[in-house]
């Protein structure tokens, strides 16, 4: 068990962009094969693929994408450009916090109009390679952060995260967790806490899969249990990721991150932030500006779970097969719930929503909070710690590193 | 929609305990029938009822159970109360948290002693009033906590509450919602903030379920997005029950109610218990000798859901008359999935464990915190406010009311 057992997440194989589906992990382990950079978008949309990193790179593959396909069926430069930049911007637009997605978009959107004197046939070789280098930058990246993060961390540290800034969250090895991963190999880790995350139970599914192919000790709580185990004295540092963060130091991320960070006040525990400088929005004065996106109330509402089931009595297969009659089928359930079922390679996958909450309740389900710089103790970038005030220090830590302040 | 629309929790109906199944609720409304004080401890242990004040009620009806059934072989008056001592002790010992199983218990011991001098059929019947004015009792007590309570409201409040603290978790009509019913009938509630509470999801299920049936105005949220409403000016109480409080103040209650005290200092906000004189435990000094139960870990590693399926196409139906075939049928499902399927009155209801980690995980599954009396803006009982220091005031307050400390 190391790092190197968790799969790359997002990759360009066969003229495609290919990506683990992360809403069905860990039980389910899928891959999708995007043909088109719609496909991107969906699985964008659906949070198959999803994190800050993660979502800048799979920005670029799609752009990359489309330019090897519908967008190779364009034989005039300017077209292929200005429809380039529009399929740029749709991607873009899928989810509205994450900065990446934007920083992916636009870097490519950048990329092609610097290039544009090439043949157009270069020119789609060219962003595909641009593509491919800021998927192998990503990585790069994230070992400079779990570097200098583990630098932070005591030997037999306990350490708290929220959510899923792991190696899914990126291209490979991780922001907050890459941390973690570095602090792991030089034997600093004594167990790490990790938090479920409700309501997409990032923390739960992913971090917890992560942690265990990678041999790291943990223990999984829900996310109401922070508190009590800080009391006891049981949390030495508690380090997340970042959605976006704005030029004052104020961070974005995950919903309950805020809640988090004021308990590392009370308890005096430090509070991290692992992010690339691509996270580090400067055209944002303080983190209000920051949209924050409302999701599904059935996030709320329910549950979903994925699974695969491998009926081992007759009665059993030949129930399914019933249900299963005529391909996926979708069972018609009364009182809301809702299951889908379907046959692959000799077992029964499925997916199904179950409703926890009586009919017709109002939810209110941010995906994010904003926890402003004062409860944060640093942000670890690849260039470095930074620490408050983070004012002018942030941006003096993303000067030449390409984040998104510099495209203009 | 009012506050009557919410069914008793637990009753004697021809010699019988009878209690409404909170485990399935809101989406399957059973009723469990108890034929033996056995019957009792089961449904205690599976959290059939739960909640302080009904624990209490269902200990005293428990006794009352035996007491006229296997008790009822019994013609020796000395052997009689040893077995009923011994019994009242057993169902004690189902939960070791909430203090109220043990004060219910006590109490119906201290009375069999006391009446002994009747003749032992008489005494039995004694017993049974006593059960049922406990039972009274609960629901009058229930009544002064909230009118206590709302008078703290100011009009146009919007109150966050954390688990069930409601009419489900007593005999009727509950304490922290008690308090939320009572102001909204004075028209002071503007709105409620109802937290899911993880894992069991007593908030997402039973208090939603409740100010549904009131007509309480509501809106759900996971646990981790107290903190980002409060942020936002969103919230002007908290207001939580108790499962035991020690003479100092100190509350323990459902995990999470720490972390949200914490949030409330943060924020200013005043944070509130309401619970019953019996949930003060005078015999302990502070809150860390409190016993804090854990709880089975599939809890957090995965998510138990009910309900019930009406098969609206024919081969749907036959699926799950196969499935269903020779009664209750257990799905031998792989990876850890399991689910029950029961076909009655021409639905098929099921329960169903839906594991969302990976296999082979460590967890943490405290049930309840302790909240140090610090963080307490005041304790709501039937016989008034209290408010810091708690200590002599708290003593006064639970005098004369046959709290736990006068049993000694």
């Amino acid at each position: 068990m190391a790092i190197n057992d968790i799969p790359r997440t997002i990759w360009w194989e066969d003229g495609k962009v290919v990506l683990v589906d992360q809403s069905r992990l860990p039980l389910v382990g899928d891959l999708l094969v995007c043909n088109t950079y719609d496909g991107v978008c969906h699985a964008i949309r659906g949070m198959a693929v999803r994190g800050a990193p993660a979502l800048g790179v799979a920005a670029a593959l799609g752009v990359a994408l489309w330019a090897t396909t519908a967008g190779a069926r364009i034989d005039d430069v300017e077209s292929f450009l200005a429809e380039l930049d529009r399929v740029a911007d749709e991607i873009a637009e899928t989810r509205p916090t994450a900065v990446n997605l934007a920083w992916g978009a636009e870097r490519m959107k950048r990329f092609a109009r610097d290039n544009a004197d090439v043949n157009l046939s270069e020119l789609r070789d060219l962003i595909l390679q641009e593509a491919l280098a800021i998927r192998a930058e990503d990585e790069d990246r994230n070992r400079a952060i779990g570097a200098n993060g583990a630098a932070l961390l005591e030997s037999g540290s306990r350490v708290l995260t929220h959510c899923n800034a792991g190696s899914l969250a990126t291209a490979f090895f991780g922001t907050a967790l890459g941390v973690i991963f570095s602090a792991h190999e030089q034997g600093k880790i004594e167990g790490v806490w990790v938090d479920e995350t409700r309501p997409v139970l990032q923390g739960a599914r992913l971090t917890a899969w992560e942690l265990k192919l990678a041999g790291v000790p943990f223990k999984l709580i829900t996310d109401n249990m922070a508190a009590s185990i800080m009391r006891a004295g049981l949390v030495d540092a508690v380090i997340v990721g970042a959605d976006r963060i704005a030029a004052n130091g104020d961070v974005a991320n995950k919903i309950g991150t805020y809640g988090l960070a004021v308990l590392c006040k009370e308890h005096g525990i430090p509070f991290y932030v692992a992010a690339p400088t691509s996270t580090v929005d400067l055209t944002l004065a303080h983190g209000d500006d920051i949209v924050i996106e409302q999701r599904d109330e059935r996030e709320v509402t329910g549950v979903t779970v994925s699974g695969v089931i491998a009926p081992d009595s007759s009665a059993a297969s030949r129930a399914f097969d019933l249900l299963t009659d005529g391909g996926p089928y979708e069972v018609p359930i009364a009182k809301g719930h809702q299951m889908v079922i379907d046959r692959k390679g000799g077992a029964y996958r499925f997916d199904g929503w179950f409703r926890i909450a009586p009919p017709g309740v109002e939810v209110y389900n941010p995906a994010f909070d904003v926890t402003p710089a004062e409860y944060v103790t640093a942000i670890i970038t690849e260039c470095g710690v930074v620490r408050a005030p983070f004012g002018e220090s942030l941006a003096l830590n993303c000067q030449g590193s390409g984040a998104i302040h510099e495209l203009g």
